[in-house]
């Protein structure tokens, strides 16, 4: 069996404690199944930037560049709030996804059945939702050029940040939206603001004839990013897969993770293009959730996230769709018998550890 | 006593159905009261573009310029999908709130205790919530140059946005949350993604450092606008008065408004500074609700939105503090009574018209 190199970056705050659970899931699958993982460790966020004054070292880029998947914990806590701009503990991830080209972020928003009930939404609203966000994730304000503050005297300043698409960057990640709905219930709907921003405007035309040319059996709907806001927390459900560009996906990603209930639980999944001969691409699993500084180091973390989002890794990377579908089983039935971390505890639940839980996960596997 | 002029501007879909019902108020107010409020009426959006090819006229424009404060209904309809982008219905919105300098758009969530029901959200999440969302109205990327579509040839586009704010933008609006924050729970929390962009940086500056200079007294905190929404979703109740650019205000205002399950009742004001020698300020009063195409001509719409804000414009155009109390009265009053729009209908209601629910304010007032 050919080698399937991890690159773990584990980062700041709960990283490196919910990274620990899934790296015994890992050696664990090597010993039983020879799955011949082959993993290696780097620094990012604000422990890279403790170690070498940046957020991650170039040597720690190659690595990610080299690896057939990076798995990411989180990174940032207030002990980096006064670092320099370009040193920032969120710029290690923003090098990793801009570098590797990761253009498409897969955001599933699925509310665990055992969890309805920590919804702050009514149960009905919630109950069995499942949703996927597709995520551009290389372009639009994030990156764009300028992206300055000057200095107008008098005490002014002036900060400009620029919002670019190119249709090329909206058809691809069309394309992976179009793609992944086939797979599920065969609905995009595609976000924007076209009535005041240019770049909705040619995302709206751009998502239009992509489906036109290449995805007509696809159901297609447009909806005003703000009224989609709005629409996910009304009644989530009408949604399959939604797409939209990376500011706006940045806000309702986070909004529809928040309905199901089950933030500590959710995955992602951050993709490259497709190698034209091998049809390997460069990926990056991470949490949704961040690095939870408040209860870092305390042994109480939720390392579900990490474990889902290990899964998907072994669903997009590497093919192995029963491990991923047993591991995802594995969660569920583990949530079922009644255990929590503490930040899905509820009444009649036992609490348990981090390492309780990652051990449970690893048994039910 | 002195005239106070009001512009009325109705626009399309429901719009002009809703103001119907307040433009009997102000005629009631004005025969019972001597309120002596003077009207004149305009087109805007879609309505003005079949009239005279443009989203509002030169003309209406300076009478909105001239009144002591406009009324608007709301604009757009798919009618208007196809007009030309400078003239699509939104423009007339827009160039309203560029042209009358209106950069401080108040939008209340709040709800209310007898629609606490048809909310999405559990009812002890949404039951008393009262936020005041503060957003920057005539800056960021709404209105940045550049902003445009180029050709690049070979059936690529490129299309840009662009975010810009000046330190003295940023101060005047948080200058407005901190004034309201003390007339109300005393608590700001600024929401930005200076993590990310430019603009959000020199955000978080400039509010901290207008919170240090004149308004310490004022409990303030920041938070990342992803996180934010999320917290919006999780647990509302937190906030108080939340500032933030015009995106992000756009984006979390429909959020924050759908929360309340009281989306056609939610008003608005858009203000501009105070003048300097009569202490007057230009403004707009609106429905955070859209247009309605769907349902508009049926005589199904709620009008109390469109009331609600008249009871903003009361209280902040003419000072009419007890009138607009007792208007908000009315409407709770009519609420609790039992009677319901089609939009907010539960079991047990009585499901009314437009007029009639105008009626019943008009006769609670
Ligand atoms: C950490 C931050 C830069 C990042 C983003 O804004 O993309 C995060 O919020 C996310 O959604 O992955
Ligand atoms: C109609 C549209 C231009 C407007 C906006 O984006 O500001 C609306 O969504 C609003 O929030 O008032």
């Amino acid at each position: 069996m050919t080698e399937r190199s991890i690159f773990l970056l584990p980062g700041d705050g709960i990283g490196p404690e919910i990274m620990s659970e899934v790296k015994t899931l890992i050696s664990h699958m090597n010993d039983k199944e020879g799955a011949n993982f082959k993993t290696d460790e780097g620094l990012v966020g604000g422990s890279a930037y403790d170690a070498h004054g940046e957020a991650i070292s170039d040597s720690d880029m190659e690595k990610a560049l080299a690896a057939d998947a990076v798995l990411f914990g989180a990174v940032g806590g207030p002990k980096w709030d006064d670092v320099p701009y370009e040193a920032r503990p969120e710029a290690g991830l923003l090098r990793l996804r801009k570098d590797m080209a990761l253009f498409a972020n897969l955001r599933p928003a699925i509310c665990y059945p055992a969890l309805s009930n920590s919804s702050s939404l009514r149960p009905e609203v919630v109950e069995g939702l499942d949703i996927l966000i597709v995520r551009e994730l290389t372009g639009g304000v994030y990156f764009g050029e300028p992206k300055t503050i000057t200095d107008l005297g008098n005490g002014q300043k002036r900060a400009v940040d620029t919002q670019v698409y190119e249709t090329y960057e909206i058809e691809r990640i069309a394309g992976v939206a179009f793609e992944m709905a086939r797979a599920r219930g065969n609905k995009v709907c595609s976000m924007e603001k076209r009535n005041v921003m240019k770049s909705g405007v040619l995302w709206n035309e751009v998502v239009t004839a992509t489906h036109k040319a290449k995805y007509d059996d696809v159901e297609l709907s447009h909806m005003l990013a703000d009224a989609g806001g709005m629409q996910l927390v009304r009644w989530p459900k009408q949604f399959d897969v939604i797409v939209c560009d990376n500011l706006f996906g940045d806000m309702l990603s986070d909004v529809a993770a928040m309905l199901t209930g089950s933030l500590g639980m959710l995955p992602s999944a951050s993709l490259g293009a497709p190698d034209e001969k091998t049809g390997a691409r460069k990926a990056l699993y991470e949490p949704v959730h961040g690095s939870a500084p408040d209860i870092a180091g305390k042994g109480i973390a939720n390392p579900i996230a990490m474990f889902a989002s290990f899964a998907m890794c072994l669903r997009y990377s590497f093919n192995m769709i029963a491990e991923s579908e047993r591991l995802e089983k594995a969660i569920a039935t583990v949530l079922d018998s009644g255990v929590r971390t503490g930040d899905i505890m509820s009444e009649g639940c036992t609490q348990i550890t981090t390492s309780e839980m990652g051990k449970a996960i690893r048994e039910a596997y």
